[in-house]
């Protein structure tokens, strides 16, 4: 039943043959036309072009380029190339300090998309008209090459784009071909099932093969990237990670779809990478325990080297310094396990759905009713794209969101009466889980919810606060009662 | 590539043969437990079980049910049984103004979820521990049994119950057995891909099947549907669709994906039965023009009718009493190019993707920055349930909103600075479209969003209190500048 699980095996050398057409990076720069949309690998903050970018930072041209990447990219995009001014648009998920302030000065018009959906978008959905595909590489050849530390949309991009400019960097080992499995869904609006069926199952390539025609040029790197860095965990941290554990205790022995494996995937940043840390510490019996999400971090190479995973599969591994120093000391090992994949593979709707995932992912805030904002601080000011959560909150078996129950050293709620800008709405999230408990409102009316994400999740010095707010607007005779206003003075 | 076109062949009879335990209706209803469980057919106002909850509502006994229907039923659920009080939760769809005042006034707790998903959210998700089906059928064995006029999660449903009540509907032709495709996706969490290629393609069976051991009871009946009644097309509907067939003729030049077929779904409610009626007067050349929605109502038959559509496919008739009688008269006929499919495949997110659905939904209101109420009076008083609307407005290739842009005979706009209930957020949806033009939003930041949607979009009545509100909140340092208080108060 279950497909090819083994790396691929062919061997590609990274030795630039006198064909192609080798440049360097302000050479390359200058074949991008000033007001040209570009299409950039990178997601989780690796894989990303990085000379091209700082080449056209530094270029004395005025630039007004639509940069679209499929989830994070570095410093030399998003710090580099924003502060010199030539971004004019950017889409999609972004969270670097300088892009997120000039996109909240409204200086680069953005649009937040969903990381499942923008390759589709961008090649067949009328979101851009794509230009120039620029992507980095550990190989290439004249008519294919293999990604780097992520995979992202790159493949869709590739055939979106009308040229492509590829980054080949001598830095990333060149054995990460062993990790990818590159399959292109057919195109629509009458493609076949994406043929995998089972989260580790390989069906593809380790090449991206493009039109020889398209390439441009080819430069040369050894720049690394510019990874995330993540925080120790904290004491939150843990126990949002104990109540998790607990709720995922109950939940495996509550369904027979949790009976033989169970499917996990855990969104970006230091909680995540907390959360996959702590999962070593739980028991999941006889059960295959399989990551099938979007981003690999440091936290889930502990559960792969002690074999505790039947496999992984996502579309980067968004490690820190230390996490690719330990996966480019053992690509091999890695490769037994882990499938990096497009991102319209690893996040696609149908096949989160087809594997019955538990999704657990972060927010900057929820409201009492269950809606959740993961992007704009009061609904105002963007802190970061909203990626790949909608795609796993939306069609995960079971969707939780964990967070901790305060920010600012507790000065400030994360559960609020109402949140301004909603990302995930009350139909999605299953079970929200905070430091203080586990709020498991399956199957409950809006102010059911409110009782039990009050009571289980808010901080209990916020408790009061929200409890009077409740009592208050519950006099009213509706569905959903509220008191905008007063929302809007939380927490006065 | 393409498979099975032909409705099935195997043939039924519904002469109920000796080992069926036949009961009468009050004696099924007392085989339900007060505070069961009870999963129900139904979807779009028909196919859904009549007599058996008639006689639950007759009852003296004092019930307090969950009932679990994928779509909306009829007023023998949604108005008698509401209305004698035994009903204490209620799952998903509803729309009648019983079971609405009754939801507003919190006397039934509503929990709202998707369409595509509740199967699996009763089956394998912890929604609910359900006890008892209670389904319509035109014919049923001791094993089997065909479903009427829809299908929606019975599939499921079926499966997850312990127990099983069967409505046979003497009433409803026994020729509908052809329209069916009943298919039953593996369960989670290792399923293999739904083998669906093309949106006419056959995959399952006419009939549903079932465990005999689960068989509590037939009940025979003839009682009709209690069907949809649409209001005439008025100038609005007629203007909105001439914008939308404007926004296709143009996106069906863009876009390769449509070169040779494009495939149309169309929402529930009157406008969307006059923009399937409108369809008609719509060039799409050479192109197949397929329906892959999730209701079939009477604005598509004549489509179907000149032979206009390539096929259709749905989880439901959701015709009126006249719409019914052109059915009932030329199943065959209908059947040749309708597929009637179990919501879990009609509303697949996987499938919708994989066949680059245009998706056509109403709303509510919508406000300037692209956020979309459909459920939610004020953001507080429940209209309807969200339906498999967000099914089709997160993973349509082309997604589109369509509504007019005022209600209450233009008193009221349904463009505002901010919406207080969000059911598709701003990543979800790409053009609106009202009476006064079409707003493609399609890579815009939020601010250029709220510009095209107030100059195209909103009445001209209204546009200047919006122009107002957005110049003046234009002035924040913020990528989505509002003033809640401001918005809370509109439209003074």
């Amino acid at each position: 039943m279950t497909g090819r699980r083994e790396p691929a095996t062919d061997t590609v050398d990274r030795r630039l043959n006198g064909n192609l057409p080798l440049l360097d990076a302000g050479a390359a720069a200058a074949r991008i036309d000033a007001d040209a949309t570009v299409l950039t690998s990178g997601f989780g903050s690796v894989g990303y072009p990085k000379l091209i970018p700082l080449a056209l930072a530094d270029s004395d041209r005025d630039l007004s380029l639509t940069v679209v990447s499929s989830g994070n990219v570095g410093d030399e995009i998003d710090v580099a190339l924003v502060e010199s001014g030539a971004i004019d648009r950017r889409f999609t998920y972004q969270s670097s300090a300088v892009a997120r302030a000039a996109t909240n000065r409204r200086d680069i018009a953005f649009s937040d998309r969903n990381a499942s959906s923008i390759g589709d978008e961008v090649q067949y959905g009328g979101l851009v008209e794509p230009d120039i595909a620029v992507v980095e590489a550990v190989a290439v050849g004249e008519d294919w090459f293999v990604p780097s530390t992520s995979v992202g949309q790159v493949p869709a991009f590739v055939e979106a784009a009308d040229e492509l400019l590829v980054e080949v960097n001598h830095r990333q080992p060149l054995k990460l071909q062993a990790l990818h499995d590159i399959y292109r869904p057919e195109a629509p609006p009458n493609r076949g099932p994406i043929p995998l069926t089972d989260p580790g199952e390989r069906i593809g390539t380790s090449r991206m093969h493009f039109d020889p025609e398209k390439l441009v040029g080819v430069v040369e790197t050894d720049r690394v990237d510019s990874t995330y860095s993540f925080r120790e965990p904290a004491d939150d941290d843990l126990a949002i990670a104990a109540n998790l554990g607990d709720f995922l205790a109950e939940e495996m022995e509550r369904t027979a779809a949790f009976e033989d494996a169970v499917h996990l995937q855990f969104g970006v940043g230091s909680l995540g990478n907390a959360l996959m840390g702590e999962l070593e510490g739980l028991e999941f019996g006889d059960r295959d325990v399989v990551y099938y999400g979007e981003l690999i971090q440091d936290g889930l190479l502990d559960m792969l080297d002690a074999d505790r995973l039947a496999c992984a599969s996502a579309t980067s591994m968004a490690l820190t310094d230390e996490g690719q120093e330990r996966l480019f000391a053992s690509v091999e090992r890695y490769a037994r396990d882990v499938v990096l994949r497009p991102a319209d593979v690893s996040n696609h709707p149908g096949l989160i759905d087809r594997f019955g995932v538990i999704g657990v992912n972060s927010a900057i805030e929820v409201d009492i009713y269950g809606n959740v904002n993961s992007t704009h601080v009061g609904g105002k000011r963007m802190i970061n794209g909203v990626g790949g959560s909608a795609d796993f909150n939306r069609n995960a078996l079971v969707t939780i969101c964990a967070l901790p129950s305060t920010h600012d050293d507790g000065e400030i709620s994360r559960v609020v009466p109402m949140t301004f800008h909603v990302d995930h709405t009350e139909h999605d999230i299953d079970v929200f889980v905070t430091e203080q408990g586990v709020a498991d409102v399956r199957g409950l009316s809006p102010v059911e919810r409110a009782e039990l994400i009050v009571e289980e999740c808010a901080h209990p010095s916020f408790r009061p606060r929200l409890r009077d707010y409740l009592d208050d607007v519950r006099s009213q005779d509706d569905h959903i009662p509220h008191d905008v206003a007063r929302a809007a003075d939380w927490p006065e």
